[in-house]
Formats: C-alpha cells, sequence, structure tokens
C-alpha cells in the first residue's frame, strides 16, 4: 500500500479537475488529465480534448518543455503504453525524464492493464496508483464498463410526477418537468455517447433527441455539441415514418431492428439512417445484443430516454446502470402511465435501489438511484 | 408599517424557539413563547406547556418578578384578552407593569383577533405585531386553521416507492419505508390532535396509530407523548372488529359511521369506543362534516394516515392542507397500488404541487408538498 502525502492529493485533485473539461468530449476516450510537478510547483498541466488528438500527459509535457525532466506526473489514468490513434504516453513520459508517475487508476484497457506502469518501471521511473481512484472511476463509469463488461454504462433518464407518472393514459407527457430539468437532460444527452429510445416515443412524441448547446448551461457548450451522439431507434417492426424529425438531425441515426423487409430498410437507407438487424426473441430486439453492438461501436455512456415499457425491460435484463428520475411537483393520477412497466406480486419482489444523488432543479427534484442494496 | 431593529429580531427568535418547546404538548392551546427583555437582558422567558396551565406571559412574568416593570414583552402570538382556562394574560402584563408588548403576530382566535393589543394599548402600553410572523405563523398552522376556517390542518402521510406506490395489488404494504422514517412519523402524530384513518387500512394492517414515548426521538418523549392524539376510524358500515387492536390503546378511538345499526354500534360503545353518525352521501362519510366535527372538537392539526383511496377522496374534496411523503429507494412495479386513487385524462387536469421541504430519513426521502402553483 503506497502512502501519499497531502501535497499528493492536492496535485491530483488538480488532474481531475482538468480531466473533467473534456466530459462531453473526450468520447469514445477517457476524460483524463495530467500535472507535472517539481520542486512543489507546476510545471504543466493537461487534459484531454478529443479522441485523436493528444492525451493529457501530452499537452502537459508540451507545457512543461525541458522542466518535465525530474518531474513527478500526476495522471488520473495510468498513461498507455499501445500506439492508437497517437504514440503512448508512457513513452512520452520516459523521453521527457519524468522521474515519479503517479496515477489515481489502472487503466482497465486490456491493451493497457498495469502495460504502461511496466514501461515506467522498466525505464527507470517509480509509479505508483490508486490516489482518488474512486473520483477517478466515477469520471469514466461508461469507458470502465465498455472495457470490463465490453458493453457501455445504461443510464435510464425518465420524467415523472410526484406520484410516480411517466405520461397520462393517452400517451400525453409534454411537458411533466420545467425548463430547468429539461436544460439538465441536455447535459446527460452532451457526455453520452449514444441516446436510445423506442419507436412508441418517436411515434408519440416526434423528438429529436439531440444535444442543442443553445440549451447547455455549461463554459463550452460548442465543444459539448461539437459531435452529436449517436440516436438509436428501437423498432422491431420498422414502424418509424420517414419524416419522423431524429432521422433528419445532424449526426447519426441507426435504426435497429428485427423487420428483414428490404423495401422499408432501403428507404430509411437512402434517407442516411443505418439499419441494423437484431435478433428479437419475443418480438422485441434482444437489449443485450444491442448493448454489444454499442460497445463494439465504443459507446461509453448511453442514454436511454423512452417510455414505461422499454425501461421497465432494461430494467428486467439487468441492463440498467443509473437511474435519472426528474419529479415534478404535480399528481397526474391513478389512471397515468407508470414509472416501469414492471409487473412485480409481493412486497418480497420489490427491486431495491440505492439513491446516489438528490438535488433540486428549478421547481423539479432530480433522483439518482443505482440498482441494488446500499454497500455501505 | 413598525420598523424593528436587530435586537427585537434576536429577541423574538429566542420567544420561537421557547414556543416550540411546546410543539408536542400545548394543543388545544397554540404554542407560544415570551421573552421578558429590560435594558438590553432577559429578565424572564417562558412558553406554554400544557392547556390549563399557565400561558407563556405568565412563566415568563413569574422569572421576572419586579423586574418586569418597564420591560418589553416579546411574544409570538397577541396576548390573549378574555378568561379562558387561565385569566387574560394582557391583564398580567398590565398588572406587572410592562412598558412595550411586540407580538410575531395578531391571534386569529375570533374572541382575541385584536383585543389584546386594544386592551394593552388602553392601558398606555405600546404594543407592535408583525415580527417574524411568518415563523410564527409556521409554528401553529393547525391553531390557525382552525380559528380561521373551523376545521383542522389536514396533514396526509403516505409511504411511497420512488415508482410511486403505496402497497401491493393484494395491500401488503408492510414495509415500505426504514425505521428512521417510522421514527419521523411517530413525531407528526404526537403533534397532532387527531389520526384519521379508514376502516380499509385497519382490516389490512390492524396498526394501533398511537404515539409510542420509546420511538420519539426528541429531548422530552415523555411530555410528547402525555396525550394521545384522538384516533378517528372512518368506517361507514361498521366494519371494524371488536378486536382491532386500535380500539384497544390509551386515549381514546371514534368511529365515524353512516351506518344506524344499534347493535353494532353498542358492541363498540361497550369497549369505550365513541361512535359518531356522519351523512355519507355517496356510501362514504362526508369528509367535510368530519372536519367540521374535528374542528368543534378543537382538533388544530389532523394526520391522515391511509390508503390512496381515502387520501385521494381527501384531496379530491378540497381537504388536504400538507402532503408528507416517504419515498423509499425500491420499485414496486406498476401492479402495485397507487399513491392517490384520482383518475385524471389529460395534462391539463394535473394537480400543481409546491415542494416546500425535501430531506433525508434514514434511507428514504420525506417530501413535503402543499397543494396549489408556488407563489413566489
Amino acid at each position: 500500500m503506497t502512502s501519499f502525502t497531502r501535497e499528493d492529493r492536492g496535485w491530483m485533485a488538480r488532474a481531475l479537475q482538468l480531466a473533467r473539461k473534456g466530459l462531453y468530449s473526450t468520447m469514445p476516450n477517457p476524460r483524463v488529465g495530467c500535472v507535472l510537478v517539481r520542486d512543489g510547483r507546476i510545471v504543466g498541466e493537461g487534459w484531454h480534448i478529443r479522441a485523436g488528438e493528444g492525451h493529457a500527459e501530452v499537452h502537459a509535457l508540451a507545457m512543461a518543455g525541458g522542466k518535465a525532466r525530474g518531474a513527478t506526473a500526476y495522471v488520473t489514468l495510468e498513461p498507455c503504453s499501445h500506439q492508437g490513434r497517437t504514440p503512448p504516453c508512457a513513452q512520452a513520459l520516459i523521453d521527457a525524464g519524468v522521474s515519479h508517475v503517479i496515477a489515481a487508476m489502472r487503466d482497465p484497457n486490456p491493451r493497457v492493464d498495469g502495460g504502461g506502469f511496466q514501461r515506467l518501471e522498466q525505464a527507470g521511473i517509480t509509479t505508483a496508483s490508486g490516489l482518488l481512484e474512486d473520483e477517478a472511476k466515477a469520471l469514466n463509469p461508461g469507458f470502465i464498463s465498455r472495457m470490463v463488461k465490453q458493453r457501455p454504462l445504461v443510464r435510464c433518464k425518465l420524467a415523472m410526477s410526484l406520484d410516480g407518472r411517466t405520461a397520462m393514459a393517452s400517451g400525453e407527457s409534454q411537458w411533466i418537468t420545467g425548463p430547468d430539468a429539461r436544460s439538465d437532460v441536455q447535459l446527460w444527452r452532451a457526455r453520452s455517447c449514444a441516446i436510445v429510445t423506442g419507436v412508441g416515443s418517436i411515434l408519440q412524441d416526434d423528438s429529436s433527441l439531440t444535444v442543442r448547446p443553445a440549451e447547455l448551461r455549461i463554459d463550452e457548450p460548442g465543444l459539448a455539441a461539437e459531435k452529436q451522439p449517436l440516436r438509436v431507434v428501437l423498432d422491431s417492426s420498422l414502424r418509424i415514418p420517414l419524416t419522423a424529425k431524429i432521422l433528419h438531425q445532424p449526426g447519426k441515426t441507426l435504426v435497429v431492428t428485427a423487420d428483414p423487409d428490404r423495401e422499408k430498410q432501403n428507404a430509411l437507407q437512402s434517407e442516411g439512417v443505418e439499419v441494423v438487424e437484431l435478433p428479437a426473441p419475443e418480438g422485441r430486439v434482444d437489449l443485450a445484443a444491442l448493448m454489444a453492438l454499442l460497445g463494439q461501436r465504443e459507446c461509453n455512456e448511453v442514454l436511454v430516454e423512452t417510455g414505461a415499457t422499454l425501461t421497465g425491460s432494461f430494467l428486467q435484463a439487468g441492463l440498467l446502470d443509473e437511474l435519472l428520475v426528474y419529479m415534478a411537483p404535480v399528481l397526474m393520477g391513478s389512471a397515468a402511465r407508470p414509472l416501469f412497466d414492471l409487473p412485480l406480486g409481493n412486497m418480497s419482489d420489490r427491486i431495491p435501489l440505492t439513491m446516489t444523488d438528490v438535488r433540486q432543479i428549478g421547481q423539479d427534484l432530480r433522483l439518482t438511484a443505482v440498482p441494488g442494496e446500499p454497500r455501505w
């Protein structure tokens, strides 16, 4: 067990702060920050901005120049050891003459996974890992999920009334929550690699599911909205109309179906839409297969924005990692649609959750929960 | 508009703090605190403990003795001018030679309602009112409701899952929330003059609806549990079994019915239970009539602890003043019972609420809301 000093924690906290700047733009890469410290002062710092461009270490080394020699590098993730879109960072740190490398966490990427530390150690650089590890993991839940489980992190967003209803019996649901909540949803979209919905929601609301920079209440909305997340519509029997708004937005739309109808598929494709056929055991697209597909396509975080039925299916398939519920101070009554289509018989069947965050968003509340009993 | 000083606010804040000590014991009287200040120092203070015993002013005057002469009295409620269970406080203040009286609010009791100020002014004492008035009103919402609307304040307590369900389809509901939430409910019971439930809840859960001092997490649980709130069971056709636990607890139980069956009524009465017949227009006891009755019986705050149907009726009758919802981090599914039996058709029918408080109680959340749009 390596012991870290108060100074170490301070520098790593700064590296985490830098990494967070990439929250909306590094995908499919993880968010990473780096600080180079020599003689108790920062000589270089950087963060990963976009995939294909320099990693955090490269930016920090460029800033430090010759002062990197003998410095300690604080990085929020183990430096990479493999040639990816850019050369390996471990080598860059070696070449710059860095003396120590302290990482918040090991890189779960099987192509790295300790290989970065090994390469550094072989070059005579001391390494340590595990400083503010929980904080570092919380920055990249989707990347970690993809590396460890070969599927994205699945976050389901729902808007409900205080009495737990997501739409009137007719399907009417606009708007349950207020403008602040809707603006908050924009941020969750912006950090996601894909937005998943069901054709039922599209037929009901004709929503676009895009990131709209004007609604992003952050410092750099332009950067966050540079790349639209992939829009995924689950449409087992290809009911989506060619005029649906979601098909005609910047970025890409993927329709996932079980319907082999070539004509319908071609019509969609001629609108620039990708169509993928997936198995649909009971007439519904297999969600595990879909998530494996999105994992292959390097999706880290996926936001599911749809109705009670499909959200219930994600939960029942064990594919829901995080629940994001916006609760409006309103009653929609007992005839309205439930939060989840989820028929349970007895109290012993109930599904335990752990609430991880509650906060006020305008006049609404936002509850964050994960499935399972609390672990404390 | 009288202007108050920082010192005035400080003394009144102390008087409010004292008044709060009577939260669980002054009923049917209001909670009142009093501070006597002379030459910038407290010479006497007191709070109303129990009905029939001295009012706050009397305790403060007793403590001050001769030092009350020339003092300023800070009282959270206009001093009474009428002979009640005890002599009028306005006269006691006059007799003690107090120079100024500052009240937080006028007494809404029609037997006082400015009469206290008038009596003081006539004796040459200067008076002012409205200092920390909102805080003072918040201490006595039930007393004010009874004086102004001739009915108690009605607070409905519900325990629900995150998906807004109060019981499984079978009626099974024990336990949705954790021990901390259940202990918190004890405090709401202790400050109430009556607990109202429906016979359906009794048949389902056989609950006692008592205040249990061992579960009261406050400084003086003994005082708070001295007097059990009146237990009221709505039982239009007298289905309650004579063995029901609620009938055999310390304190009184009132069964409200529309069933004229003398035999059943006598059987209950011979168990020491009071039975009252009230009109029941559609086979259900008229809730407005019940609340008028409880108002006549000097009930300030009433806690409704029952199922979705009866709670929905209170809401629809416009008799629900405050909603207290304990939300457990659990999903009970779409077959479970709703928060309110409340069939609404369109989004335009939805019932707006204003959330007034949200806090964590153990692993549960407690949401407090009042019907209506926010007033800010």
